[in-house]
């Protein structure tokens, strides 16, 4: 058995037939899918030990508080940041992103300030940022892409300014697959003054990030993308920030003092958590980045970077096929957006769907990438470390079958 | 086999010895446990569907949609709310009461509006409203209550005026045990133009609700305290309302289009939910909201009744133990707070767990109502229907096992 095959083992939902063809399931960047060693830490939770956290003196609440806050120590090594007073669980990425942009936002950016975003941002890092410019009369300036779909890093020297308050880029593209230098950026926010927040929401579950290495101000990422459960996610933050903003729900655990008209915050990271938090899913994140681990996140990364190297060549070979992004394998992630001339990407990821091959098509909740691109919507394949070279091939050999079936009517 | 036997071998975790005692947990009103039917559906769910919902194409996005989109479907049969338009998932109740307070309130309490809540009420029906009312230059009311823990109506009929915007009660207290009368409130809210909102995070696990019958403006309860997962909620709001109001958090999926520096957002209730959703929690929840179905919530409730009417005065004739809340059972949910004489409890909490019996001590995030009562703490032990008699008999032998032992040093 080979190593590969080892591990899809534990991922017994990759072995079934949809639409009478064995899946390939390459829509990774929408949502990972979940070994057993997750599934059985949150059954065991749930069969052994559920309880609320942190309120109760019993055995059960000791054994959940024990395991949840067990959870975001993993996490802080998992990131290497500087303490569990810094890692906030959240529902996800976009609750993270909401809560700097609400949060810090609401205290910090004042009229005329700017935010600097990219034109290869996701909603959730571009809408929150224009309803805060909107209630402050701050403004949103976006950084230009190269035409290979990379970060201008000279537009982006020009954007970063002293009236720059805030700078907050994704750190791996969901549509384009490429990684920006976030280190070197967070340090033309920081010349400026400004802080530096990434959305890792495709980078964390892909490579290794050091969060003080990056030096990032705030980062954002979700379980479910990375082998854990829906609904967990994390926000960073550097301690010095967390302690100056305020928290952005109010309710139980995160008070000090409830005083009739007024009310003092818990010490960090509980000043953040409101109510009964997502704890099996933060118990879940910590199993799925103790399986993550146990791969090392440098393999899965190497191992990414050689599929990547596989495909790409063979989907550019094939005629009448647009492929987005960088077009050498240098700086690209396992993220693969494509249209086919002539075929409706919905049609497309329909036409592979009946192939067996699970694709995504749309406009991946970045609409002004996508009018950057001048395209309406993309076919997009995202690879992750269970995926093999031989679904390669059959992906490739889809995206072909698919092409003919438009051209001639027959697949 | 005895109904309530073959009733709790579907939760295995009732059946484990915690400190050599047979564990008896009675913390409901903190979590409940889950029954086997709702760990199977969420394991068929990442065995078998796990996927991105809204977004795909394929076949398991596909699924994934039906699975989730079925949720709210039951949600919305389980509390009578006219349309699925009305049901949002979040993350709790304390998410839910959190964005009527931030997006009702930004948009519609203004300076010298009245926000009337009472003094039965959890920091997270308490702490929100603080916050708007500071924001905005409104005045936060607290209701009264009488001798026996119950809401004062005649009070309520005094602080429910013209000058009220909102207001905001909970539907089952989780410390008195006593459950309001919120369709009597409503009316009263909405004869001076005020919305009502109720927290039914005690109530929806143990009564049948529904919110047409109520005529609340908006209803918050959580899945993890009626047999459901961590890490989902609901927010019921009245269509017109949730058209009117304006999303919290901004994102992926609850736009429609989105412009360089604006967005539109899209249909109910998409509008609210930003980002990849908690999707095994919203359909595990269905499964536990199958689960009460079958139960009948009418039966729960009448069990319940039963409960408390055989525990409430056990407790009472204990000398020396103080029980908070109505002394009769007529309007006595199955939770109870108390006291012993001349003992702290955590202390209480930790001496009962030495017995094997689960029970919370502390401000029960009601430091408010604590005040009120002019106790600093309480233990408090909540049941619910897989608990049996013979634990309430184990409960009653543990209260005065546990007073005897601090009066005499034995136990």
């Amino acid at each position: 058995m080979k190593a590969i095959d080892k591990l899809r083992a534990n991922f017994p939902i990759l072995f079934q037939e949809v639409n009478d063809e064995p899946l390939i399931y390459l829509d990774n960047a929408a949502t990972t899918q979940k070994p057993k060693q997750v599934l059985e830490v949150l059954n065991q939770y749930y069969q052994q030990d559920n309880a609320n956290v942190h309120r109760g003196v019993h055995t059960l609440g000791e054994r959940a508080t024990t395991a949840y806050e067990a959870s975001r120590e993993k996490v802080r090594q998992f990131i290497n940041a500087h303490s569990t007073k810094e890692i906030l669980f959240t529902r996800g990425t976009t609750t993270s992103l909401n809560w700097v942009a609400r949060s810090f936002g609401d205290q910090f950016v004042e009229d005329g300030d700017e935010i600097v975003i990219s034109y290869m941002e996701h909603h959730s890092n571009i809408v929150p940022w224009q309803q805060i410019a909107k209630r402050k009369g701050a403004i949103l300036k976006y950084i230009e892409l190269t035409d290979e779909g990379e970060l201008d890093m000279q537009d982006a020297r020009q954007k970063i300014t002293p009236k720059t308050k805030i700078v907050s880029l994704t750190h791996s593209s969901n549509v384009l697959g490429v990684t920006n230098p976030i280190k070197e950026l967070a340090q033309l926010a920081h010349e400026v003054g400004a802080i530096m927040v990434a959305d890792g929401a495709q980078a964390v579950p892909h490579m290794p990030v050091d969060v003080q290495e990056l030096d990032v101000d705030f980062y954002a990422f979700s379980g479910h993308k990375m082998c854990g459960p829906t609904g967990i996610g994390v926000l960073y933050g550097k301690q010095s920030w967390l302690e100056k903003i305020e928290p952005i729900e109010f309710g139980g655990e995160m008070i000090d003092f409830v005083y009739d008209q007024e009310s003092t915050w818990a010490e960090l990271p509980y000043k953040f958590e409101a109510g009964t938090p997502n704890i099996a899913g933060a118990i879940g994140l910590g199993a799925a980045i103790d399986y993550l681990t146990a791969l090392d996140m440098s393999q899965i990364h190497a191992y990414e970077q050689a599929i990547v190297e596989y495909v790409l060549p063979k989907l550019q070979a094939i005629e009448g096929v647009t492929v987005y992004g960088p077009s050498t394998t240098a700086n690209h992630t396992a993220v693969l957006s494509f249209n086919i001339d002539g075929v409706h990407p919905h049609d497309v990821a329909t036409a592979m769907d009946m192939q067996g091959v699970a694709v995504r098509a749309g406009h991946h909740c970045a609409q002004p990438l996508l009018r950057y691109l001048d395209v309406s919507a993309t076919a997009r394949a995202s690879f992750y470390f269970y995926n093999t070279l031989e679904e390669v091939d059959k992906f490739i050999d889809a995206v072909i079958a698919t092409k003919e079936f438009f051209s001639h009517g027959i697949i």
